[in-house]
This record gives structure tokens, sequence and C-alpha cells, in this order.
């Protein structure tokens, strides 16, 4: 029944060869929209009721009997060591339940090598105790019980600081990670600036930013004997699985990991975090299910962030535009043990380039780790990289789109395969159209001053990105239909505020030829689902979304393998469609699927599906490109945002008003990342200056302009089979660039930092 | 990938043929015990642990926050009309939240054809109205507060009466069920009759009993939007949730039943309670859960209990002991809307006799309903035809045993079809062996005296069972082999205290070949199983087994496929045990199972299986036999159990501890149903004697004496492919005629009337 084969799976900027088990019926790519009744409408969200009434349950809602309220006590140094602790005034006040120092804590060894608690504390949040009591309060006055004594040590925030040979030790593995920094190299970076005539040699730099969900990492634990039951709010329940029965030494199957709903998550949601593990071990002690949900300034300090970068960017094209080498040297500092996102990606594989070279280092710091987030990497690459271009293309006196078309990579520059499809030369054709780019001033800078005070000057520019999503990790679905003919889905994914689970509602019922309404989709809860993957690198409708299909298609050849006998026509001959069983010889024949299960076993049909391999030799992409229009205020150095025009190529498109809501959603990210957001560190202490969201701005409805966000909407024909990709992360990597290209057209300044603050937008210099 | 199959399914006493379908791999029978290596040991039940600390989550135990305590308003009167409720005082009360009575209660139809309430009541304990509150005292109190003005009606109890012309009309379409007995008939009765030389013509009277659960019936409802989930303490969770939905008019995958763990049901938990509409019309009232778990003196009234019977058995015979006769007459009362179960089953088919006729005519009284219990029905008409059959032997001047071994069937008298399997033979003769039967008085009354009073005298009895659980009605399975090596079997059926839990467990290390440890099982909820049925007619083990084994060797398969490349050897060579794949040519070559699916995507192999279609021609029983040795007192009647050796058939045995269990646990009940146990309604009043477990008597470890349990152990070679048939419901069946045979070989009075209370045991005649 199953057959094993082997596929190349992209994720997260890493390529493996793994064997994956294919189940289920792997078909062949769906017809164009018109044959479709369900893929292609804007069906409501089937989470929509539930979220607005505020009946979603969320990890932080969940209320088990008994439960416990858990605080961490975090370190108030950036580098210290504890040389003394006490709990014992703690462990006496009423109402307290268990207390976990490092001198009590089990043996439980964290991925940094590390064990959970220790005596090293590595940056201002990091974990030094924990407790449990029946309110938070109680919890609260527990931590402030604690005694502690640190002996405060050098520490180092600034990541070239910190490769200094005489820069505080941050890491007993020296402050380089890996020891070196991670390269790549392609062609002859010699022989493409020797043909260079046209050069940008420029250093950008881009800040730490929060992913910052409205729901804030928590977990519930709860253990029955032997079982540990963990609510979660994460992206990945199969990974938290995972990761936490190794922590902890438990068989996988003795952990299940819950999350019906999620309120956002953003890539910063992907792996374990040690409160969940904390209060896991809190319960233990206390025998009491524990919650521990974290404040908004410890999401801030320990929960994540994106890493700020400073990339230097070199450019050689000859005059006619056509690029003949690139370079990144790029630099990113990341906390103690968190990595470097892909920064490169963009100068790799954007532009048709021969010779390039990219080197990251990534340096530990006395930070809170560094993590994903929302496209990753890419969203600070390309913001150097697309600004670069349109320095170049002043510099060639060319126009930025002649400049990217002149320069549009057919393959892949990495692999030298096919794209399975790429429609980024309609996205910018389309999105140029509707930004008025012909209208645009040529030359940056010389726009004319806008009334009334005449220190205003407009601007458009446009950047461009391309991301994963088109591949699919391993992902399998268990489909039932039911006997009065509705249809479970049942799938180990994670709905977190995507919309994914509506999308495989309507291709479930595609699938099957049923009403969407009849389709209910199970999820986020590891306890019985087939595996399924962590919501990440816009994978997850791409590698779900066959899997649905799939085991939707194995229950249909059933269905009609027991309508055929009963209908009197050859099973070639039926179609089903929106409930009911037709013959295709005579319309007028058709029989409601209840019906025919009425002369079943009435129990259920079921079906099990998994994504089809990858295809072999296509490079698996995404891509879009957004033209922004900007009004700078010269006086005071204001940007303002006027319109922003996206077109992204995310393949068939499965629902419109999710895939709007999710470029508009990003986009939203994108100005915040672009104009106001950064996650502020005192140099001198070590200590947030704004870990809230009363001075960490992210965008209200009042910053955000008049959004014209499209998809290309045309299938991948060799993606998968629904010929749909993802459209999660890739919003965010253009805004910025777009923003800042806009801002370079209306005042002739290039702009080489964000968030692009007043002061920034002035500019230091012009384009000589 | 699934292929239809027609299969013959028997099922609580009626056989359907059905199209089902079949998933994953239909393997051939399991070799001889030698070859196993879990299956066939006693390993501790899974949930043993958790049973005996009071950790395991009974549906009674579930709190959800906000949960209300409803109780239900039962007739005080057997037959009533209520001609005025006025709720206002109760709704007033603080605290109640709801209240539901005939004339506020949505439009929700009963099975019965009635709304699920109305103004006419017909039994002592029918639902008037219901209240949900903040707590069961203000419950309570509250029901006290709601006005009912009630116009009796005549009613009628004995079943006998009810049939009269004159008689109170219990039911619009007749107080005699379908308007007609149940009857059946086989060969020449005339002829029969004209071959007999010796005959016996009897009545026997079998009582109303209980299955008393430790759980009594409970649910609580809760829900969410449209969706509707109800914990309930059932034998059967798709069947609830079939029942459920189809009463509230809810598509099937809107309502999920969950039933973690059972305490006891023993039949009376297959059917959907109003109790549990009733949480479900209180909680979407009120908006909050809503639970309402039945009192033990509601469980006695209106839960279901078995029928009482009244039983004519006629039996001819040559003077060589060969049957050439049978007839059973037989009356029972069902209450408004119960049904007659198999008590024709044993006249039918327990013996090789041509000439059979049955009739059974079930009749509506002023009770609550008859419904299912242990050895539904088989148990009651064992018991007649057993003790029948001894009086016949008597006559006969033959052995008791003899008899039965002369009219041995070895086919199936019903259908004619070969037995899957029946060592009956071995089991008549290892029980005999193991009582001493060659050392009993061969005439009934005239064993010695005994010492000291020389009141007491000893005989020794027999009695005979045939049942199902050897065929299997649909069942499907998933079991999913995660990355460490751990396994889970995901099934849609429920540990009702039997041990099945443990028994797929065991299955499915077998069949997988990984230490028992290592399984996890997962039943008793419908949201993402597969359908599994209802845990009844013995036929849970015979029918998800399979499907467990079939979904087992399905991954086991695909392990095979994985590791054969890996390890350079052909999957033919491959075997897997204990967690570790071999190589038959190279022993010292092993891999373990987690070091194989390292190599391997990370996820997890899944495999989905069916049960076999019923193998054709066959008839799948189970059989055994007990023997009791008594002495009963003349003196005060009483009869003393001595000892108490049961042999059953039912295949292979999984589980030998588990199998004990059940035998001594049938044998319990059994003792009961012989001696002690007797639900009484008052004549006059039509209300309940004894509601109580303090008055109705259920056996204390103090009543039960010896008991020598064995089971056969050979594997049934046709009737599924584990060779394992089920043996829940079989050793209720021959305790109590076996009992009566001794106390009748002991004093010489035939006993023809169940609890054998002591005026009872002193008899009426002797034996012409």
């Amino acid at each position: 029944m199953a057959r094993i084969a082997r596929t190349r799976v992209e994720f997260q900027g890493e390529a493996t060869d793994r064997n994956v088990v294919l189940l289920g019926r792997q078909p062949s790519l769906w017809p164009q929209e018109a044959a479709l009744d369900v893929v292609g409408t804007s069906i409501q969200r089937v989470d929509g009721r539930q979220v607005v009434t505020g009946r979603a349950r969320y990890s932080s809602d969940v209320r088990p009997p008994g439960m416990l309220y858990g605080r961490i006590l975090r370190s108030p140094f950036p580098h210290a060591r504890i040389v003394h602790i006490d709990a014992s005034r703690a462990e006496l006040l009423p109402g307290v339940r268990a207390v976990v120092t490092p001198n009590n804590i089990p043996a439980v060894q964290w991925r940094d090598g590390r064990m959970i608690l220790g005596n090293l504390l590595t940056f201002v949040g990091d974990e030094v105790a924990a407790v449990a009591a029946d309110d938070q309060e109680t919890a609260e006055d527990a931590l402030s019980l604690i005694d502690v004594r640190y002996d405060e040590l050098a520490f180092v925030l600034d990541p070239e600081d910190a490769l200094r040979p005489d820069a505080p030790r941050v890491h007993p593995m020296g402050n380089l990670v890996g020891g070196e920094p991670r390269v790549y190299r392609r062609g002859d970076l010699q022989a493409g600036w020797s043909e260079a005539e046209v050069s940008v040699d420029e250093t950008f730099q881009t800040q730490a930013s929060l992913p910052a969900p409205m729901e804030t990492h928590g977990s519930v634990a709860l253990w029955d004997g032997q079982d540990l039951t963990i609510w979660d709010s994460t992206q990945g329940v199969f990974a938290i699985r995972a990761e936490a029965a190794e922590v902890l030494g438990l068989p996988l199957n003795r952990v299940r990991i819950i999350a019906e709903h999620v309120g956002g998550a953003f890539g910063g949601k992907q792996q374990l975090g040690k409160h969940t593990i904390l209060a896991a071990i809190l319960s233990r002690m206390s025998g009491r299910p524990v919650q521990i949900s974290l404040a908004r300034w410890e999401e801030s300090l320990a929960a994540g962030h994106r890493h700020a970068t400073r990339q230097r960017i070199r450019l050689g094209a000859r005059r006619d535009g056509t690029l003949t080498a690139m370079e990144l040297h790029c630099i990113v500092p990341v906390g103690y043990h968190g990595r470097a996102l892909p920064v490169e990606g963009p100068v790799q594989e954007v532009y048709r380039c021969p010779n390039v070279l990219t080197e990251v280092h990534a340096v530990r710091t006395n930070d809170g780790p560094a993590g994903p987030s929302r496209g990753s990497g890419h969203a600070e690459g390309s913001f150097a990289l697309e600004c670069a271009m349109d320095i170049l293309a002043e510099r060639l006196g060319m126009d930025p789109l002649d400049l990217r078309l002149k320069n549009y990579a057919e393959r892949d520059p990495v692999t030298g395969r096919e794209y399975s499809s790429k429609r980024l030369r309609d996205a910018y054709l389309l999105a140029a159209e509707r930004i008025g780019w012909s209208s645009r001033n040529p030359r940056a800078g010389e726009a004319a001053e806008e009334a009334p005070l005449a220190t205003r000057k407009r601007g458009i520019g446009m950047a461009t990105q391309i991301w994963s999503g088109g591949g699919g990790p391993p992902a399998y679905a268990v489909v039932r239909l039911n006997p009065d003919g509705s249809t479970d889905v049942i799938t180990g994914v994670q709905e977190v505020g995507s919309g994914v689970a509506t999308a495989l509602v309507q291709i479930a019922a595609e699938a099957l030829g049923v009403p969407p309404s009849t389709v209910r989709v199970i999820l986020g809860d590891t306890r019985d689902a087939p595996f399924g993957p962590t919501s990440a690198s816009s994978q997850t409708l791409s590698s779900v979304g066959p899997a649905v299909r799939s085991a939707a298609e194995d229950v249909r050849e059933q269905l009609l393998e027991l309508a055929a006998p009963i209908m009197g026509t050859p099973k070639e001959k039926l179609h089903i469609r929106n409930g009911f069983v037709h013959s295709r010889n005579a319309p007028a024949k058709r029989r409601a699927i209840a019906e025919l299960l009425g002369a079943f076993d009435g129990a259920m049909l079921i079906g099990l599906g998994s994504r089809e391999p990858n295809p072999d030799g296509y490079a698996l992409r995404t891509f879009g490109a957004q033209f922004a229009e900007v009004e700078v205020d010269q006086g005071t150095g204001r940007v303002h945002l006027l319109r922003l025009v996206a077109v992204h190529d995310c393949g068939r498109v499965i629902n419109p008003a999710l895939v709007e809501s999710q470029m508009v959603g990003g986009i939203v990210q994108g100005i915040g990342y672009a104009l106001t957001e950064e996650r502020k560190i005192d140099p001198g202490t070590g200590r947030p200056l704004n870990p809230d969201l009363e001075e960490y701005l992210i965008p209200t409805s009042m910053d955000v302009p008049e959004i014209d966000a499209r998809a290309v909407n045309q299938p991948d024909p060799h993606g998968n089979s629904l010929g749909a990709n993802g459209i999660s992360d890739a919003p965010i990597i253009p805004t910025a660039p777009a923003i800042a290209n806009a801002v370079y057209n209306a005042i002739g300044v290039p702009v080489t930092r964000i968030p692009l603050e007043p002061s920034r937008a002035i500019g230091r210099r012009p384009i000589p």
C-alpha cells in the first residue's frame, strides 16, 4: 500500500534529501479554475465566528481543575553568575506549591548544552528560578522572596565588539558561532569585478524587531501518571512534542501537545520554550496542572526576536545593467544560542548573476536569543539588496524596474534548476501599472515639491521578494466521510491565524465533491493525528494541502466504487459534486452521499493521504513585488506612506480573501519594520528600553495607507497537486525596501538603515 | 488501495449482509503460541494503575469550567397524564440556570415516537422535567418547586395481564410488541413429537435484574457554538454520536462523544439516554456545560434492566436421549419501548435437534425499559433450557453430560453452517474432570445427608453456553509508529472495564514486533478516531483486534521496506522482534527501530487497517460449560455454593489473566442472578421496592466460592486473523442453571425459578 520515496525537502533555508513514505493517492494537478467549485472562492473563515466572539480557546485560556500559576524569576544582569540562591522564604509563603532553582531542579539538559536552570546567566531575562502558586499574585510575591546574590560579569552587546580578541567571552566555544562565517561562493568573483563598469559598495543596517503576536508564549502542563499533556501556544505541535519528549526523556507517545487556537506566531513559536518545560517540572513537583504565560516584557526579552544586521553589499554591473559580481558581508548578533537566519538568501538567488560571494558572521552576545520571524533573513537581506539595486540603477541612469528585468533569473541561480513556476514578471508589470510607475520621477530627488509648505516631496519605489512556500515537508492527513455525508479532515498541523484550516476545508470539499459547510478540520493536537509539519517557511498549505487532497481522493474513490453497482453505472462514468454522485450519462440520475452510505455498513469511509514527493529537478519558490508611494516632509523628516501596491505569485489561490488578508497583514508588519518597530537595549546595562507595546511601536490602523494587494493566481504546474503555494512570509519581505526606495526616489538620499526614523529620512549625503 | 467487500455481520442476535470497505493488510492466522512473544502472556492492565489510584477520569469526574448540575423530575406514577405543570417557582430560585418541562422544551423527538418530554408518563421514573443549577442541592430544591398535577391512569405490570383484552393500553400500538410473537420454526414438529419417547413440559421463571455497573449512567454536555461535546458513560461512543446527532438534528461531525474510562456497563450502556439529551438541551439554554449523573435509584428505574421471563419449555427425546422436538413459549415484559432479547437463542442453537419451535411475546407494561444486560437473552434462555435438560436426563435415567454429548451440535443447527471452531467437548471433559463429575451422585436427591445436622445434602450440576463473540462488525484502526519507536494505536472503541485496551496493546506489539510497554492505545473519543463498534455481544476484541493487527502489519511492511536498503538485506529476510529489525541470515546484524527511523523523514509511519470480512459459510460462536457443587440445607432451604468450575472456548487467549478475570466477573454476576438479585416492583403502586444496592443484593466477596476458571485456548482457525474471540458475555450464561442443576441433584426437586431463594430451594414436588 505504502511506497517509500526519496524527496528533497527545503525548509527554513536548508535542503535535505529524505526518505518519506507515500500513502493514499497522489493525484495530478487540478484543472483550471473554471472546473472547480470551492477552491478559488472566498468562503468565510471556519474559525472566524469563534475568534471574534471570544469563544476560541487559546492555550492561556485553559484551566484544568486545580491549576496553579507559574512565574519565572529572571536575571537583571546581561552577564552574571549566581553565587548564592535561597528559596526557603518563598517556599514558606502560603499558597506557594513548588519552587525550582538551580539547587533543586531535576537534571534537565537544555538544547544550548547548559542545564535548564544553572548558575551562569547570559542575558537580561535569563531564567533564574520559577515558582508555582495558587494565584498569580502569590507567585509574583514568591519571586521577590527568593534571595539571590549575583556576581556580575563583563558583557558585550555589539557584535563587532564581541569579535574583538579582548571581548568578554559569551560562550565557552567563543563568540563567533561555528568559529567561522557561513560562506557561499559561485562563479569567479575576480572575473566578475573585472567585468564590472559600475559598482555600489554600501553598508546597511537593520534593527532587532519582534514577531509581537497578540498572544504571548504560554503553556499549561498537566501530568496524568507518566503521561504529559501540554497546551502550548505554538506553530508546531509535533515539533514541540519531539523537543519536550527529548528534553524530559519521555517516549513520544507519552507527550501530547494541544494548540486549539494560536493568537499569532509569525515565526517566533517554532521552538520549545524554557517556560514550557519549567511548567512541566513544576507540575510534576506539585502534582497539579501549572500554567506559565509570558508577560509582554518577558516575550520581548526571552522569547526570540528578529536579529539586527549589518550588511555590506557590493554590486558590480556592466553599463547595460547586467550584474557581474555581488558580495554580501554580514554580521548579526544572535544572543547565547541563537543562529543567523538566511540573510544571504536574496543576494544568492533573486538575480541572475554568475559571480557571488556571501559571508555571514553569527556572533554571540549578551542578549536574548535571536530567532525566526516572518520572512526570516529575507526581510533583512532584501532590504539591503533592494536598496543597493536602486542605488545601482541611479548610478546607471536606469529605471530600477528595468534593471531588475535585465537581471531576471529564468532559472534558480543557486541550483541551476528550472523553477516549478515563476510569474514574477507578471507581478512586476501588474504592480507597476497599478502604482502608476510610468509617472514616477525618473531621477531620485528630482520630484517637484508639494504644496502647501513646499517642503514635501513625493516618490515611488519598489522591491522584489523571493521565498520558499512551494515545497513541502512530509505531511499526512486522514479524511473521514461520515454516514450522513459530513466529513472530517484530521491533520497534525495547527491554525496559527493564517487561515489554513479554512483552506483545508476547501481542498477536502473540492476533492470529495461536497459543500464546504459539511467539512470540519481537526488540527492542533498530537494525540491522534498523523504527523503534520511546523507552520513555517510558508509551507503549511503546500505540505498539508496536498496530503488532505490525497486522503480525500482516496475516500472519493471508495465512494465511487460503492456507488457504481448501486447506481448501475460504471465508476468511470460517475462524478461527485455538491454532495451528490452524478452519472455523466444520465444527469438526472443522482444520489445523495448520505443515501449511498445508507446502503453501506453505516460506519464511515476513511482515507489516508500524504503529500507527493517534491518534484525532481525543480526549484520551488514564491515571488512578489511591492511598490510604495510616499511623501517625505523634508522639514521634519517624516515619511508619509501614501499607497502600497503588492502583487505576489503564490500559484493558485485557494481562498482570495484569505490570501489578501495574509498580504495585508504581512505588509502592515513590513510597514512597522520599515518605519517604527525597534527592539532597543540600553547599551550601558543590557536592559530593554521598550519591552512593551506602548513604546515598541507596531503600526496602528492610523499608520496603514491604502493597500492594493493582489495575487497572480496561476496554478504552479509542478510544485504540488494543488498548484497552490504558501503566502505567509512573503508579504513582509519587500515592504521595507519598497518604502525606502520610494523615500530615496523622493529626496535623492539613499536609505541605508531602518527603521526609517525622521532623522534618518533626511539622509546624510547625495549620490555622487 | 481500499476494497469493497460484502460480509455477513451477526450482532446482538441479528444477522445482516453488509458492504464494508477493507483497508490495510488482512493477514492470515497467527501461528501457534510458541512463536508469539506478547500475545498469550498476562501483561498488566494498561489502565490498571490509573484505575486503582483513582486517577482514571470517568464521565462523572469531568468538570469543565462553569459546569452546572442537572437533575431530573420523575413520574411518581406508573401511568399518568400531566394536566398542569408550572416551573415558575423553580426558575426563580437563586442558582437555577435553566428549567425544561413539556411546555418549553425544544421539539426533540425521542426514539419511541414520543417527544423527549411529554404529558404522557408510562412508568415510575419516567422523565417529567429537568433543571440545571449551580450545585446539586439547588437543583434538587428546584425540582421540588415544580408544581405538577397528574391525572393517574390505570396501569399494568404483569405481561400476561397486559395481554388481556381489557388491560390498560400502555402504548397506542397495543401491548404486544409488533402485534404478534416472534416465531422461529425448523423441521417438522409434529413428526418430532411422534418420535419422542420421553418428554418434559415445564415452565420456568426468571426475574428482572440489573446490570448494576459501579458507575451509573451520566453525561456532561458542552456546546462550543454549533459543536456539541458529550462526556458519556457509554459502551459505544460512535453509537451515541449517531443517536445524539439524529435526535438533535446535528451533522455527525459536529458531535463529539468522549468516554475515557467507563465504570462498567454490562450491556446497559449501549443506547443514548434521555438524561444525555436533557443535559445537552439544558446546556444549550444556559450557555454552560451541564452534568447529569443518575442516582442509583434512577439507574434502577429508568436506565434499563434485564427483563423477567416466563418460559414454557417442551422437550421430546428418544430413549437413547436423542432430542426429537423442542418448543419454547416465552413471554417477557419490556416496558414502553423495550424489546425482547434473544431468549430463544439457546433452544434454537445449543443442541442438534431437527424439529424446533420458539415463540417470544414481548409485552409492553408500565415499567421502565427492558434492555440488554450481559449475556442478553441467553442467560434467561439457558437457565430454562439447561434445567429442562437435566429434568429430561433424570427421566431418561441418563447422565446429564452424556445427554448433552448425545445431542452435541457438530454444525450450527440454525444455519447448517460449519462452526469456525468449536471445542465445547473439550470444555465439558476438562470441567467434568476438575469438578469430580464421576463422583457425583447419579440420581437427583439420592445424595447422602451430610454431617453434622444431617439436614444438608450435596449435589453437582452443570450447564452449557453458546454465544457470539467470534464474528465482528466493521472496525478500523490507525497505528502510528513514532520516530523514537513508540507506537500509538488509535481506535474508535472504548474501555468499559473488560481490558480490551490491554489486549489491543498486545496485538499491536506482537504484529509490529515491539515491547508492549512502548505501545499506547487511544480510544473512547469520536473526534479523530476511525469508526469503532459498540462494545457489545462480546465482539470488541474480535472486531477491533484484527483491525489493529491489520494496521500494525501495514506499518511493519513499511518499516521493513525502509530497513531493507539500510541493512543491505532483502525485505523477505528481515523480521522484527522486541523493537529490533533482525536479519535472518546474520543474527548479529540488528538495528533498533528508532535508529532505522532516524534515517527517515523524522515524522512517523502510519498504517490504516480494517477487520477482514467474516468468513463465508462459517458460524462464529463461542462456547463454554460450568459445573457447580452446592450444599443445600434442607432445614433452612439455604444454598451453599461450594465450588464453581468454568471452562470456556473463546479461541486463542490474548491475555490469560484478563480472560480469567472476565470469567470470574461473569460468574460472580451469574451467582447473583442465581441466588440473590431481583429488581422488585410493588404490584400495587408500580414503585420500586429495592432501587438501591442495600436491598438489591449483588454478591459480596463473602458470597463467592472458589472459582476454577479456564479457557480451552486453541486458536479459532477461521473466525478472524487473531484466532481470538470474545469472552465478555459468556461466563454469566451457564452459572445459574449449573447451580440450579446442582441443587436439583442434591435434593431431587427441580428448580424452575430464580433467584433461588430458600423457600424455592425446598421445592414443590419430587420428580415422578
